[in-house]
C-alpha cells in the first residue's frame, strides 16, 4: 500500500526523515531511505533543495543499499565493484537531475553511515553511479568527521586558457571524471585571488571543452608545514552551470594535480584552501584521494504535506 | 550550571530544537526556547541562518514568553500592551542583528504557537519589539495555516521616485514602521514587471529617505473576483540592505495602500501577488492587516557542536 504525501509517494505510515550536513560548505540534505519508499521526483528534490521553500541544499543524498535501489527500480543494475549490501549514494542535484558523483557529498555520506553504525569499521566502500568509492573515516563523532575518499585517476589534457572579466588565465585541462581548466597563476596572492570578480563574463576555448568546464584559479604552491604534504595553495572555483561555489571536490583534485605539475612533480600531497575550508589532496600514479571535513549540522523530520 | 555547546550557552543537558518555516517564501528558523536557555549571539544566529553552514533562513524567531525574556535579561522591559505570559517573537535578522518586527515572521510564529497548542483559541496577541501584534489563525493544520496579523497604521509621506537601471519610477513614501517607496506603474503588466532587472544600480532621493528605503514596483490594480476584495496587484520588492526578496510583509502593506490610493480610495482590501505567493492586505483608517499563508516545513534538533 502506498499513500500520497505532498508529492512524495511513501509507504503507508512512513514519514520523511532528513539530515543536514556539509563538506567544506558544499551542503546536502541526506534522506535515510533504506526501504526506498521515497519517489525522488525532480519536483520533490528541487523543492527540498530550495533554500526558502524547503530545507535548502546543493543536493540530495538518498541513503539506501545498492541492492535495495536496484530492486526498487532506481538503479537498472548494481555497478561493477559494488556489492548488493553496500550503501549507495543516490545523488541528486538541486534541480532534481541525477549526478554520478560528488567528492564532498561522499565524505558527508560516509560520515553519516559511520556515525549511525550502519557500517562495520571505518574503512569501507560507498557505491555511486561512477562506481565504487573506497572511503576511510578518520577521527569522528556524531557531528564532525574527517573522511578520505578515493577519486580515481587524474588525466591531464592540453594547455588551454580562460578569460574572466577581461583578464586571461593560462591553465591546463584536467579530467577528474568531469572537465576542469586548472589555472595556477604564479603572480597571484591570496589577496589578489580574493579580489577577482567571478560573476564577470567568462570565455574559454569551446573546442577544448565542448561540454563546458569547471574553472579553478589557483595560487602557486607554498611549502607546507604539515608532515608529508608538499605544498599549500588557495583556490576559487567557477562551476559550470552554477557559478562560484564555496567548494568543489573534483575541482580541488584538479587544482592539486596542476599545482604539483607547476613544480615539476607528478605525485604528492597538496593542501587546497577553498572559501569553504581546507582539503588535502593526494595525487598518485593511478589514483587520487580527497581528505577533508564533514559536519552533520542537525536532523529532523519533514511535516506531512509540506511540499 | 551552564555548559558551552558550539558557541551556544545552554543549560546543562539542554539541546537545541528547531523548526523551519516560511510565509510566502520569507523563511525562518524557529527556536522553541521557553526557558530562554539559548544565548543568541550574532555568531550563532548568522551561522544558523547561513544557508551552507547552518540550517539557512532569512531570520531566527525565538519562541518564549515576554516575561521569561525579561527575566533572562533579553528584554529590558515588557512593552506596553503585552502581558508577561504572552508569547513574544524574539526576532533576529540573518546577520544576527535585532529587528523589531517582521510581518511574515509573525504569521509563521503564530502558526507554530497554534499548531503546538501553546495558545488558547485562534485569536491572540503576539509580542514584538514594535509592540503587541493581534493575530488570528484561520484554517490550519500542523503544516499549513492562514494567519492574519494587525500591522498598525499606514502613514503616507511625499511623492518621490527611484531610478532602477536607467528607468525612473514615480511613487509615494509610505511608513509602515519602516520606510517604503511604493511605485504603482499604470503602464506595467505582470510580464514587463517580471522583466525588470532588480540587480541593476538603484538611486532614490536620499533627502526623502535618509535611512534608506524599501522599494516596491506595483502593477495597477485589476478587479478581484474574491468577495470583499477591491483589487489585485503584482509586486516586486527591493529591500534595503538585502536586494530583491520573494516577499516582504510591510512592503505588501505599503503596496496595497498605494494601489488603493491610485484608484482614489483610502481604505479597502487588495490582494498582492509577490514572487513567493499571495497576500491579502486590508487598509483601514487607523490600522492595516496582512493575511496570508504560513508553512511549517519540518522540525529537528541541532547536533551538539555543529557550529
Amino acid at each position: 500500500m502506498v499513500g500520497e504525501t505532498g508529492g512524495v509517494r511513501v509507504q503507508e505510515g512512513a514519514h520523511v526523515d532528513f539530515v543536514k550536513g556539509h563538506g567544506t560548505q558544499n551542503d546536502f540534505v541526506l534522506l535515510p531511505d533504506p526501504g526506498v519508499a521515497l519517489d525522488l521526483t525532480p519536483e520533490f528534490v528541487s523543492a527540498l533543495c530550495d533554500r526558502q521553500r524547503g530545507i535548502g541544499a546543493d543536493g540530495v543524498l538518498r541513503v539506501a543499499t545498492a541492492g535495495a535501489l536496484r530492486d526498487a527500480g532506481v538503479l537498472a543494475t548494481v555497478p561493477d565493484g559494488i556489492d548488493d549490501n553496500d550503501w549507495f549514494m543516490d545523488y541528486r542535484n538541486g534541480d532534481g537531475s541525477i549526478a554520478e558523483m560528488c567528492g564532498n557529498g561522499v565524505r558527508v555520506f560516509a560520515h553519516y553511515l559511520a556515525a549511525h553504525d550502519l557500517v562495520a569499521g571505518n574503512d569501507f566502500v560507498v557505491g555511486s553511479r561512477a562506481g565504487a568509492r573506497p572511503v576511510v573515516v578518520h577521527a569522528r563523532n556524531g557531528t564532525h568527521a574527517e573522511v578520505s575518499v578515493s577519486m580515481g585517476k587524474v588525466v591531464f589534457g592540453s594547455d588551454s586558457k580562460a578569460t574572466i572579466g577581461g583578464t586571461t588565465y593560462a591553465g591546463v585541462a584536467v579530467d577528474v571524471g568531469n572537465p576542469h581548466l586548472a589555472c595556477v597563476v604564479e603572480s597571484m596572492t591570496a589577496e589578489t585571488l580574493d579580489d577577482i570578480d567571478l560573476t564577470a563574463p567568462i570565455t574559454y576555448d569551446t573546442g577544448d571543452f565542448p561540454a563546458g568546464v569547471n574553472i579553478e584559479l589557483i595560487t602557486a604552491p607554498t611549502p607546507s608545514t604539515v608532515d608529508g604534504v608538499t605544498g599549500e595553495v588557495q583556490m576559487r572555483v567557477h562551476e559550470r552551470g552554477v557559478g562560484e561555489t564555496r567548494s568543489c571536490g573534483t575541482g580541488t583534485v584538479a587544482a592539486a594535480a596542476a599545482a604539483l605539475r607547476s613544480i615539476g612533480r607528478n605525485t604528492g600531497a597538496i593542501i587546497v584552501a577553498v572559501p569553504g575550508g581546507r582539503i588535502t589532496v593526494t595525487i598518485r600514479d593511478n589514483d587520487s584521494e580527497l581528505r577533508g571535513p564533514s559536519i552533520l549540522v542537525g536532523a529532523g523530520m519533514l511535516n506531512e504535506g509540506w511540499l
